[in-house]
């Protein structure tokens, strides 16, 4: 087990009928006026908007909304949210929404504790040295972004897609009650559990060189987002499935999962899903699962990570132990998921044609240094995309 | 899954040579007068106090020491160092051992932080309204006393062992250097590590109605703990070992095994075990080990928990799927742990005689309510040690 630090921070109160403990967790801080900040317009359509002002109202807890933060967040309305938060004196950002939600209220709370521009911050010419604390409620779960201390912002000018972690950016509490995600439709479920499948993936496949309870806990959270995907269309309003896919969303991603490893994570389909979405506009887990199956085959073919991809077939995905190729045959095995899930395993199946594939990787590269089973750089990133077609 | 809360907000520094990292986590919070606290001599003989102390002076870091802390952490203790804490005006305690020492630093913590008597906040009579930040050294892993907001301590004046908890309880910085316990022997070791088990066995077998990843989660700590336990007489000083066990440890007890059930655990063991310890001074893990198995037989007697114990013995103790009764077998197994650890499973077995079973009984009641599995009140207690006999 490698030496590590492990911080989470954040409070999650999570259940059915959660959404009221926003007001006790606000006054115990001494919060009384708050930027809300929410996506589109289904947290208007579904009331839940309503339910919150509501209760901030009765509470006496003053708050200006900025609404329409899109996937993929955009810097535009991230500067016009500071711009908010500094007018009202804000004490804390109440993020309504998803994972892009998140993002963009981490950016807002840094940038406005901080007093810099938000790109400056994400691109670290400017320092974090405080933050607004975020005290966020969950509507789509997948990122992760509500349990951990990374935002990933889109500069729409440039083309840009950069993510930024510090400390500061952790939510004080996030409410995550799963109810709230019965009206999000099936294939956007899916993607929020294939984005944990991944989030769980870029770690374990990395190399199990950290503690065996740690990797058993990979597999049970593998194994669990999975078994709710299976369930998710005949089970779409079942809060059993829904809360335990819920449940792994969350702490896929707050660091746990990496823990006692050389590298806490490989990355690499994370870095070029960022470039791919940076130039299409694709979902988020559609840019993961048109790469990382291809980066599997990428690895294998290098004649690496064989007991690894072995071991996740086996353990994971039903893979007999006496297949004559369990590498290869648990490869073959997770693009049946994701087929199962209605998603495309290559880029083709996604309408990314293989003239694109400069730019993309031209456009991964701009984040280089990242992968660890097989370390990139632009070379590496064209091969695993021309493997991904 | 049930509703639940989860807040752990304590930043785990783990692994080998991390020691001096407390230098910048104090500097970095302003902190330059500290409190340290120590049990007996072998943090001395060690050279662990003398590391510290060091570091501390280079860093420009006032400290004055109060040594002694006993296991079955006593009250006078405690109030001997809060007037030191208040004397030199300390802005953080620095407790150096194990879960005694860390519990008596919260005690601590607590008063010094709300100006009352040790034994006043310990029952209640006064709130905590402040506490001063832990920021704590491990040296003996078992209590998880690192990782959570709860303190147990004795009152040698009325023979009572009271616990309290509350959120200003949780060390802000925990160190854990496996390598530092090389020097604890075996046996006590092995009872840092069944303090473990039976940590994750008070949720886990108070019944698996949370989601299948949260009990899968369990099963993955209880068999690496029983594994470590098992390689340790060869491999005390194995680091991949020790550094498992001590991780399992560390957060066994972190709230996370009892997330989603609906008591997040029985503790009937722990709180007889509390009365056990207050009478007779035995090792806290050996209060566990001559009640537990005994609990888990009153418990299948009335009819209850066949199936969780059938899954403990097939998924972690190794009973056959197939076995004529796999909850009665996993007691049996359970049993076998228990003296493979040279640790006894019948009170007799730790000279504890039937006479006492009154006074004991009587001693345990006084921290009623507890007990998920079968509520407990004097007459189920006083059935449960007679049935330990």
């Amino acid at each position: 087990m490698h030496n590590f630090t492990y911080y989470s921070p954040t409070k999650v109160i999570f259940g059915q009928g959660m959404v009221p403990k926003i007001v006790p967790e606000l006054q115990k801080a001494g919060i009384s006026k708050v930027l809300l900040l929410t996506g589109g317009k289904s947290v208007f359509a579904s009331g839940l908007y309503d339910t919150i002002t509501a209760l901030l109202r009765d509470a006496g807890i003053a708050f200006e909304t900025v609404s329409g933060v899109q996937p993929n967040p955009r810097l535009s309305k991230a500067r016009e949210a500071v711009a908010v938060a500094e007018k009202i004196q804000a004490q804390a950002v109440i993020p309504v929404g998803g994972g892009s939600v998140f993002d963009s209220a981490k950016a807002i709370a840094a940038s406005a504790g901080s007093h810099h521009d938000v790109w400056d911050i994400i691109t670290r010419k400017q320092k974090i040295t405080a933050a607004l604390p975020i005290y966020g409620i969950l509507t789509l779960s997948g990122t992760s972004s509500e349990i951990n201390d990374t935002a990933v912002i889109n500069n729409e000018e440039t083309n840009d897609k950069m993510p930024v972690a510090h400390p500061l950016l952790y939510p004080t509490v996030s409410i995550v009650d799963p109810s709230l995600q019965y009206t999000v439709p099936l294939q956007q479920v899916r993607y929020g559990g294939f984005d944990t499948i991944v989030h769980v993936l870029e770690a374990y496949l990395a190399g199990n060189d950290t503690g065996e309870v740690i990797t058993e806990h990979c597999e049970a959270y593998l194994r669990a987002a999975m078994r709710c995907l299976r369930a998710l269309p005949e089970k779409l309003h079942d809060y059993e499935v829904r809360s335990e896919l819920t449940f792994c969303a969350t702490y896929a991603f707050s660091g746990w999962c990496g823990l006692g490893r050389s590298g806490r994570g490989d990355f690499a389909t994370h870095r070029i899903g960022h470039a791919l979405s940076a130039i299409f506009d694709l979902p988020h887990a559609v840019t993961l699962s048109v790469i990382m199956p291809n980066w599997m085959e990428y690895v294998l073919d290098k004649g690496l990570n064989r007991d690894v991809f072995a071991r996740f077939g086996t353990k994971v995905l039903g893979v007999p132990e006496n297949a004559a190729d369990p590498a290869r045959a648990a490869i073959d095995a997770f693009r049946d998921v994701i087929h199962s899930l209605d998603m495309p395993s290559r880029l083709r199946d996604a309408n990314v044609p293989a003239k694109d594939i400069p730019a993309l990787a031209e456009n991964a590269a701009r984040t280089l240094p990242f992968g660890s089973v097989v370390p990139m750089d632009l070379a590496t990133v064209t091969a695993v995309l021309e493997r991904s077609l």
